[in-house]
């Protein structure tokens, strides 16, 4: 029975392997890739989802699996290591055989030409370039999610957040979003109309490339990101690729004008960063208890350096002498308290990964209705500008400008991620429900942090949070972890504890 | 029966697709991969490679052959292009049905492992660091070698060098390169002894690498290599990678106290990568008429932009107003006979890549021995430092200072390339010859050279030379384009007409 379960493991990791050579050519197609190698990249994408897909579906796992699953030292304690990796190996086993070899091709060939369409689109501003790929994109994902089937009780969209969210359903996401957004709305009107802004001159710096590239280096190596089984790079769309064990690649892009922006978004993509490194894939690469277990997770993580961290003022205690060394005196002259005001300035801007905390949330909602709306067919791609923009206008009071700066902003359609976006705001969630739980384990924190003490902060997450991968469904991992299910009261108000006394209400 | 040939080239396409990935992890492990993921990718590499050697080794192929072989419209004339095709995927597939796949993959992730053992080892000096995986890479190689089996009346070597370099034999090679290597020290003797060498001024300048670097791409651009379609990196050792149609990648290396090496490193990996932009590969990709016929005729094409035209006294009268901007003032200062006499220096220098055209010949027979040698058992690896040291020595008359500069410099043992050093003397016999013939029929080449029109070379080079793939074998290509078979004539005539005078003789 060992040897079938070594079998089993085996299997999982030759799988795994081939979807990581996948995720190297997506990092390759977003950072160096030349432009004349698109065409060819679709097609290698393609072959490699085709043969990652057949060893998903192997049916030696079906096997294999019915033979541990009727073995009571495996599964007799159904909450053992053992028991929960088979029980999310046959869950990943029984979605991947739901889909045809043929569709999990053409979705990974679509969604690499898509992707450069929709970069060259979004590069003019070019809805119209762009919508008959979000048409492909749509019918495939669609399609992908009639072979799933909605859950019990749940509707098509469902089956595509299960993807990425196992256990959450739209009905309650909109349940918990609805009245999160009312509370969040409100407290941007007050701190906008009736609040005095910090002064955000700190944040008009013109600061070269370079100078950000070295300070965003200092602060991941500080926060503990291992640069020895890790890199950073430059893309239009900064993302964080776990490539393999021992190689987890990040991105950021620089703007001279706005140097908060790359910083911001390294310390995001950091914190990723940081769970993949986290996660046991050393030994257990390609199995559920080696993977990360949700985005909602992720994205707790990745809030949790950006914000909960990165714009307390404890954190520009310990980076602004840094800062003024790395970046230069015109940012060294700003003191801390003028340097935490200005990178916690509450706007109403139209970049969800530059938004502020306060609004971010409210982009969130923007997408997630949209895409409901897609997968449902209540909406059609060439109607999202429109439904865009109008939207946008109700929650922000300011008009879209273009569509690059409306629903061309994202990547993530593009290639057909769709029930992805809500699980940015279940990450937010998730990372302040989590603070309140690691303040109150290490009462020292505050001090630690204006220190660059990143240690504890960082062990206490590797332990309970990355080293468990898949052990726990995101649920009970919150409900383990602090007491109670998922709440959003943490999430206001720690911002409005936060933002209330910066806008001197 | 078109439908079997067009089945056949689907094959070699699908097959074609994954060793191209397998180029990029390549490509990757050299440039931007984090040390940390040394480990996964040997096993990345290796699963790739088995998913390759499985494609290529498909029975299917057996079949679809044996029926196109017996089809007279494919086959009639045998020097047609499919007749052509077809016999070259014969010849691919009978080589690959011989190797098990289970030596593949060990070839594969023991390369993998040993190039970045090479690699420490090399940075160290450290020969015993790396002598377990020269062991093994060797005991594997000769593995395939006895796979293959040693062809008619020749030695196992024999079955090496036919991967590289088809129909060549290690003692036809040792007829050509004893006289050869004679004349050459002769002359090499002659230069450094009576002659009054250049100044060398020229090549001490300090260039900070930035600038080198856009010298390098302005070259590039400038003798017609596509940016759009390739790219240019740093690495350790330089190289040529063409991943897949539209995806060709160049490396190179910068020294600031040595800015011509960088500089005769581009134009080499440059030609080798005009040639990959300019093989078929857009309509026949993963066919034999989609593919380069040999690494001496890549070497031809490599050392053609490197020596014939990147050493020319016509280069420099282009390139020194450019050098003088882009390099700067220091290098301005210096005339085009300055800079044309510095960069034909001839030195006995411990550096393969970076060695003068006189010399180089000479590095390259030192290993054609001591792998020949390694191949037949005639020499164990613990042996090479002293067997290279000794006949270093011999040929060039200075002590090896260390295994860095010795028998380390190299990275093609690290990963099983034996066989291969010969193909870059038979490059540099087969660029002269060619030489002889351009110049022949075009007639004004000098002044177009020194105008920076590198087109109509270009042109020559990719209908005659570029366009046929591997329609035509080495020899063949050779004596239609010259009308002679290969000989060391031209290239020591050309050698002894331009060293000579610089020299003062």
């Amino acid at each position: 029975m060992t040897t079938a379960y070594q079998h089993l493991r085996e299997l999982h990791r030759d799988a795994a392997l081939v979807k990581s050579v996948g995720a190297l050519l997506a990092w390759d197609q977003e950072t160096y890739m030349p432009a004349g190698g698109a065409a060819i990249r679709a097609e290698q994408s393609a072959t490699l989802a085709t043969i990652a897909h057949a060893k998903a579906t192997d049916p030696r796992i079906a096997d294999l699996l019915d033979e541990c699953e009727g073995h009571s030292p495996l599964v007799g304690d159904r909450n053992s290591p053992e028991a929960r990796n088979l029980h999310e190996m046959r869950r990943d086993y029984d979605r991947a055989t739901r889909l045809p070899a043929t569709l999990v091709a053409e979705l990974a060939r679509v969604g690499s030409q898509s992707q450069q369409a929709w970069k060259d689109a979004r590069e003019r501003s070019d809805f119209e370039a762009f919508r008959p790929w979000l048409e492909k994109t749509l019918e495939l994902t669609r399609e992908k999610a009639r072979c799933w089937g909605a859950p019990e009780g749940g509707e098509l969209y469902d089956a595509l957040i299960e993807e990425y969210e196992p256990g959450a359903r739209a009905a309650e996401i909109e349940r918990v979003f609805t009245p999160l957004g009312e509370r969040l709305s409100s407290l941007v009107a007050e701190l906008l109309d009736r609040g005095t802004p910090p002064n955000d001159a700190p944040l008009k710096i013109e600061i070269p490339a370079e100078r950000q590239h070295a300070f965003g280096l200092r602060v991941l190596e500080s926060i503990g990101f291992d640069l020895r089984t890790g890199r950073l790079d430059t893309t239009t769309h900064p993302f964080c690729e776990g490539v393999a064990p021992g190689d987890t690649r990040l991105t950021t892009r620089y703007r001279e004008s706005s140097w908060t922006d790359a910083l911001f978004g390294t310390l995001h993509e950091g914190g990723h960063g940081l769970y993949e490194q986290g996660v046991p894939k050393g030994e257990n690469f390609g199995e559920p208890l080696g993977e990360a277990v949700s985005l909602g997770i992720h994205e707790s993580q990745s809030r949790l350096w950006e914000n909960l961290v990165g714009r307390s003022r404890e954190f520009w205690q310990w980076a602004q002498p840094i800062a003024a060394k790395t970046l230069g005196d015109e940012v060294g002259r700003f003191s801390v308290d003028e340097l935490y005001g200005a990178v916690n300035l509450v706007r109403r801007s139209f970049i969800r990964v530059e938004a502020d905390e306060a609004t971010y949330n409210l982009h969130v909602m923007l997408r997630f209705e949209i895409e409901r709306s897609l997968v449902r067919g209540d909406l059609s791609p060439a109607d999202v500008p429109s439904a865009w923009n109008a939207r946008f206008e109700e929650l922000f009071k300011v008009p879209v400008p273009d569509d690059k700066r409306g629903c061309l902003q994202d990547v993530h359609w593009s290639f057909g991620l769709i029930g992805y976006f809500p699980t940015y705001t279940l990450g937010n969630l998730n990372s302040a429900q989590l603070w309140e739980r690691i303040t109150a384990d290490l009462p020292d924190l505050s001090q630690m942090i204006a220190r660059g003490e990143f240690a504890p902060l960082l062990g206490w997450l590797r332990e309970r949070v990355h080293a468990p991968g898949r052990r726990w469904t995101p649920p009970e991992l919150i409900e383990r972890l602090t007491g109670r299910p998922l709440s959003a009261d943490p999430l206001f108000d720690y911002l409005s504890t936060k933002l209330r006394p910066l806008y001197g209400l």
